[in-house]
């Protein structure tokens, strides 16, 4: 479902179940891994990547529709996703090998920077064409890490972004081709993992803290 | 001093006054046509326009200096229009056909996009020379609707931003020619008017929830 | 220590103490101009130079050292300094001729508007590489002055920026060679000096009201 491996000072965690929906069983195991990676000492950064055409495509909708009286224990447990990316003591970057929807370019948000895939996958906000809107947190999250006119247009359009697309809005801060994804951002990664990762927790969450509140807020309004 | 019609999907409510100033009967018509534009059913999006050289030069200061014992009533009244529209149930474009001064320029931040037209016209706050400044709500939204550095450019020169510096600062989306702002801005509505009425209602106002609590708060300080 | 000087409108400001860093005779030489110039009344406008190769180095490190005890007070006076430039009843230019480190970057950042010196210089934030974090004042400037993705690069990561890639991310507005920064920043603040003091300082103070109330807040969390 996941696999956390060690490159270097770079920890690599691969999400590898299809479309990496956000089940009960993936957010326990990249909870796990996160524990992991936290308890680092010394240098350290982490890169995130999806596997084939998908980084995420977010909430599963399948276990919710199964499962709706656990809706605000559900969301708010991929707030404390999103947060625990922000708290990480160490700089974290987004490989996008793929898709990016909802909750998973959400996720991407979450991280310090994003490299972006060229030939194919999106940055998605589709909510809006779900008739769906966005949680107090979510909602904190894409307005506390978008350009303003980008937060809007992602919201309220449901535009599609392909990397360049997302590169100019900024979405993503680097394109590459396919195979060039990981590497790219494993190699930010490395060149950022010297930094003090009590300072990048601090500063982050510093800088973060009405988004942190809204995330660790409650789930629903 | 209005005029309201439905072009497909799309209404378009062309302000037809000359200046375009905020009189209490410009309020009042305004104000109408967006009560029934609400109620609309199904797909749906607004386009203001306005006519001539002018979209709107903002408030109505002959009206205003021969009742300034209503000055709080009155901006209160030009807040709940800015609000409107940020709450409105459908996407909205302003077409600039002309100036957009002061609080003109403030009624096409209150949009969700805008197309300007390039051969004249300006979008400007000139309040700083003026000796005046702004109000809470009204900084509010300048603040949450354009860039930080637009922000701060527009409020404290008065700069007067034409077409494409308009656009390259962030204010307008799309610029046109003159015969072309009213179908651009007609053919961006259309193309948005299938979404969901009452999810970008509840997204924009999500988004935008410190704009809307500064536009509903007192008027003045 | 610093000189104070007027060309026409323009009060130009200099630094003149090697690195320009905040040692408590440097902050009061810098209160008592500040003091003078926001005695103006007319047209008025304010630059700030340093000399040689530095703008400013920031907090006086080897102070604080042996004056561990009073470093809530000497950051409270810091704050205090970034407040006063905010809330000047003019228009306000940083020229920086050199590097503008930490909270000399800050200093900058204070001003209305900056001009950068292009073959020699940065603008740092340096901190994250120092292991250390920023106030709650300082975290609110940065945050409120700088794009959102310059902020979380300039704090996260303490790039260097040189002048012409300060000015694509947003620190400041124009670059100039090393002779004209001054005469730039001067042109500027000329052709902002008949602005209405009161005007600019009331507008100014609403729109970074946020940024005021953390600088006047405590300084230490």
């Amino acid at each position: 479902m996941i696999d956390l491996q060690r490159d270097g000072d770079v920890y690599v965690l691969r999400f590898d179940a299809g479309e990496n929906r956000f089940s009960p069983d993936f957010l326990g195991a990249v909870e796990g891994a996160l524990d992991s990676v936290a308890k680092n000492d010394g240098p350290g950064a982490l890169v995130t990547v999806g596997t084939g055409k998908f980084y995420s495509n977010g909430l599963d909708l399948d276990w919710l529709g199964a499962n709706q009286d656990r809706f605000g224990e559900y969301l708010g447990r991929v707030h404390g996703l999103y947060a625990r990316l922000l708290e990480l003591p160490m700089p974290t970057v987004a490989a996008l090998n793929g898709h990016a929807f909802a909750g998973g370019g959400m996720l991407a948000l979450a991280h310090d920077f994003a490299v972006m895939r060229t030939d194919r996958g999106y940055f998605c906000l589709p909510e809006v064409d779900l008739g769906m809107s966005f949680t107090p947190g979510m909602n904190a999250l894409i307005a506390g890490r978008l350009p303003k006119a980008t937060a809007h247009e992602a919201m309220l359009t449901g535009r599609r972004y392909a990397a360049e697309q997302a590169r100019e809005a900024g979405i993503v801060q680097r394109t590459a081709a396919e195979g060039d994804v990981l590497p790219a951002a494993v190699e930010q990664a490395a060149a950022m993992a010297g930094r003090n990762g009590a300072a990048v927790a601090k500063i982050r969450t510093d800088l973060y803290r009405p988004v942190l509140d809204a995330l660790h807020g409650p789930a629903l309004p």
